[in-house]
């Protein structure tokens, strides 16, 4: 009898929680801004065309419907760079039916105006926004879900909003197609060049243009690509070099997740699962429109072996911090840092966490300083010496590499300098000073939410 | 009867003063170098073309005047690169008159050839050296003022020469027209074209190259721009994305200042003013060949508060210093630096400095360690930050801002040590210790000059 | 009679000696893998292309023997962007004769296959081979020497082989020809354009890439360098700016070592010896397609300037080093670091080595912070300011001698430091404590070999 009590408790809290849960979540989500901590901050009007559906409000300075050439003649005037792209795009020139014109995205109504999301998009292109939704099923790093990634970031809520700007501007490929396809020309030939990419795609988080424009692959790209003819498919055959869409967006494929073994390098990730050996065989098909398939094979397992030499630092890494938190040296520890506005939790269970094993968003911001070196440590040196050998940018890779022992070194050091202050101070003090105010105010949280 | 000797004593005083005064000026001028300082060093023969009017001596290797053909005949063999330049510009093939040949630019008397100044282009091109003269009414940053805020600052002096090379290289740009039209083809479809600002506009000081290129916009020039139609002026529609000059010298107008607000962002602006609104206006006018607007207009707002979330760390910065300075804790302090030879007031009346708000130049060199990174925070990466915000370079902005951060936290630690170090020095040593001979000496005075 | 039975012994010895020396080193480049220490490493199957005559093994996957038109009908379906490659080639459509087909260069057993070496392309272009084999002759750097330089180095062992594969891509140089003339198109037009050199020729040491580009010759080609006729020959008045090859090139000679004067900038010369005066006349030729003479002439005493003022800071913190060392405060010191496993004799004689001046191998790795530090100022940033100022990259001149200046003052920081702990450690535990763990082990020894 005991044992069925368990069952219906379980049952009704289940029924009550399980849509009280749904609820909470559907309510955060409802705020001003966007994502769970919607009702934590708002959107800046610079922020508009980044997430469309959510930001976006209607210029009201014109009134009345407009349709077809109308809306042209009077922003030939207005705005004529614009107009020029369409006027040369296939939208304006079908090779069948009528132009698809400014209405047809935009709306007609001039006071009700809207920034075209995906699915606007998708009612002509509905496969390749299909594609791309598809992304969602491998998780992070993916198109789709990048601005999810970024709105459900409690680091977010208390970012100046100066800097979620620059956030927003590259995390928007999910919610808005012209990241990729530059207004208002559309020309997928445009699409096809790796510059397509590169405006998100470079620097420290991601530095693809860095790395792919110093291969032979890339070189051989800047030499000849303006000659290529840009209007084939990414096909076998159909171009003398290889550019970031021929092989991630093979055919054109609008799905650039499933094939990613190594996942930026940031992830400790098993290559050699079933899984991992089927994505395998599919990258050996793209390399073997020019290459032996046995030396591709050969170069996959170098980058095995290069993410293998790339964890001993961070392990080691990781294991020193674990030893200072667990001797209490390492300040501002948890429930000394000033919890995240949005988490209520933080402040009843504050949690001390090391980069990405432990939470990554923590490792940004509010963790003391030997804590944010290992984050830069893992996230960006170790992601940099990925993207290099994964593009095989040759001179860089060592150099990279070369890196990481030298962070290890200054992690090392810091933390021989963590133990001494603490030595001293209870040589000194009979226990720790009290942590500097900066740190406990936070760069990121009282002090600039007042100057946002 | 008092009063009136006051007033007579102050007319004489004026009367002998002002013109003592420019005489002075004008005699501190006229040494052998150039510029406030010119009596105090002397330009290499590699400095010649950077400043002609006062560096370049003719090569006396040939005598004889020559004019028209006759010196392309000589020069066909001699130097043929730039003669086959030359026969493909206008200057060679004019739409009406006479070629304009080499002599024009470089006179005819080859003992006393000159190599060509604005005032030598501006005899044809009277309107566009006019632009570039007009700059200087809106102060530094400049084109025009370039030459002038180089030579003038006492740093200059003391210089390695081997480094002023580098600097007389850009800012050059003052002292003659090649900068941007290449010699000797001066097509100003070249001109055009982004790659002309480049050499310059690039790296830390002014990473224009870097953020403008990692830009939509420089994506697009990137992948198009080889097949764009440069010989058509930079007026609205005319080109399908903005370079450097379609926005900063709109209608080919040579004058980059009069829209300057947050000017490189080095120096905190009130970014309202009804002048710096006027400025608005325009830069909106030149966003709208493309952009809504209103979102033009949002995206200048996000432009101050990038700026007022930059300020931020640099005051806490500069109140640390002062901080420090009155407690005596900066040295090289004031008086045990070496005075910059020429500066006599220096030695009479020595003055600490902290960055750009007591004295730029000082912020260079002979300064404490604690100083030099403070200018480094102030000078590199702010401006670093305001580049990457201003040409929309979406994922490095958010990196220059926490790159300040870090910056701020590494001057605290160091600042900290500071106190530390004072304070045992004064428990141990009853005062403080005797600073280093380097900085005493200086790496930049006395020992340098004598390797120089 | 005495002195005769001393000429006896040395003949003996010399006798026996010198073959036997001959014979040790036949001996130890006859491993598994290549270079003096071929005993104690093995290739990996990544690096089977880059020196094709060692590590390359024929996949035999394929029975049979092939010829002619044969292969290309099969490789059309199996690796298409090569066939397409080949057959846009000279090689394919050759002026007069037969078609080269694949079996040319990779033999006709598909059990046999061979990469080509330089050997195999000198068959027909004898002359191209032997210019490259002649920059022997002028020693490191040269391209000709660069596999034998990165295999004749004892740390090359114990690198982790994902980082050889960097070191090897580029190193190929030696061992094959499409580091430059991309396979399989092979049109010396590809080859004469700059991207065939920078993706080795970019980063920290040798940043060609970056200063060649950011110069006014390199902004030249950005701009229209896809416009110009790039089948001329590299020939005086061909190219309206120079590029790599035109000036290291002149006239297509693959002999790029016999104009070096400054070596790099890492090994400090005499300018001015009648060798590099003649090195000099030949630059100056060079440049005399375009420059006056005399201009020209000053620049490269500019260069002279420019290294003299180099050398000063690294000098000075050469000296720091050495007073440490003086002092016993370098630890890990000679004798407690790890050897190389190559290295018999520094087992029996360790011996402290500081940068280049004594021993250049031995300052990449397993070394005391503070040489490390040493190797980074002398490699890169004076190499860096080397490159910056011998390609005209004007801004960027001066920011390099200011990290040389910034790298002296952290290292005399650092030197402080050490010799504040020295003294410390004397005073409290009467002689210096154990050096760490870390070091004692090395990052690039045992650890590291046991993770290959």
């Amino acid at each position: 009898m005991k044992r069925r009590s368990y069952i219906w408790t379980t049952v009704i809290l289940a029924a009550l929680l399980i849509p009280a849960g749904y609820g909470y979540v559907s309510w955060s989500k409802s705020g001003a801004g966007a994502g769970l901590y919607s009702r934590h901050w708002e959107p800046e009007p610079a922020f508009s065309y980044w997430h469309p559906e959510r930001f976006y409000d209607s210029v009201d300075t014109v009134v009345g419907t407009f349709e077809g050439q109308q809306c042209v003649t009077c922003h030939e005037g207005a705005t004529p760079g614009i107009v020029k792209d369409w006027q040369a795009s296939r939208h304006a020139q079908p090779a069948e039916g009528q132009p698809v014109y400014c209405s047809a995205c935009h709306g007609n109504d001039h006071e009700q105006l809207r920034m075209p999301t995906p699915a606007v998009c998708g009612t002509c292109h509905e496969q390749r926004v299909a594609e791309l939704e598809d992304e969602k099923r491998f998780g992070f790093p993916s198109h789709a879900l990048a601005m999810e990634r970024v709105l459900d970031a409690k680091h977010f809520v208390d970012k100046p909003k100066a800097e979620v700007t620059a956030c927003l501007q590259c995390h928007s490929v999910a919610t808005k197609c012209d990241s990729c396809h530059t207004r208002h020309r559309f020309d997928p030939a445009e699409a096809r060049r790796p510059e397509a990419c590169l405006t998100c795609h470079s620097g420290p988080p991601h530095p693809d243009d860095e790395t792919y424009f110093q291969s032979a692959h890339g070189q051989l790209y800047r030499r000849h690509g303006g000659d290529w003819d840009w209007s084939k498919p990414l096909a076998a055959g159909n171009y003398p070099a290889p550019t970031c869409a021929y092989c991630h967006m093979r055919n054109g494929k609008h799905q650039v997740a499933d094939k990613s073994i190594w996942k930026f390098g940031i992830v400790q990730v098993n290559p050699l699962t079933s899984n991992n050996e089927v994505k395998r065989q599919e990258w050996l098909a793209v390399c073997s429109d020019c290459h032996e398939a046995d030396w591709s094979a050969a170069q996959l397992r170098g980058l095995d072996a290069e993410r293998k030499r790339a964890w001993h630092p961070l392990h080691t890494a990781e294991g020193i911090l674990k030893g200072l938190r667990a001797d209490d040296l390492l300040h501002p520890a948890a429930g000394e840092r000033p919890p995240y506005p949005a988490d209520g939790l933080d402040r009843i269970w504050p949690r001390a966490r090391i980069g990405f094993y432990e939470g990554q968003a923590s490792a940004f911001y509010n963790v003391s300083p030997i804590e944010r070196d290992y984050f830069e440590m893992w996230y960006f040196d170790s992601l940099d010496a990925y993207k290099r050998a994964a593009h095989f940018a040759p001179e860089r890779t060592d150099e990279a590499h070369g890196r990481l022992e030298q962070d290890l070194r200054a992690l090392q050091n810091a933390a021989e300098d963590l133990r001494e202050l603490g030595a001293r101070e209870q040589r000194e003090l009979g226990g720790r000073s009290i942590p500097g105010e900066f740190w406990n105010r936070g760069a990121y949280t009282d002090l600039n939410r007042e100057r946002n």
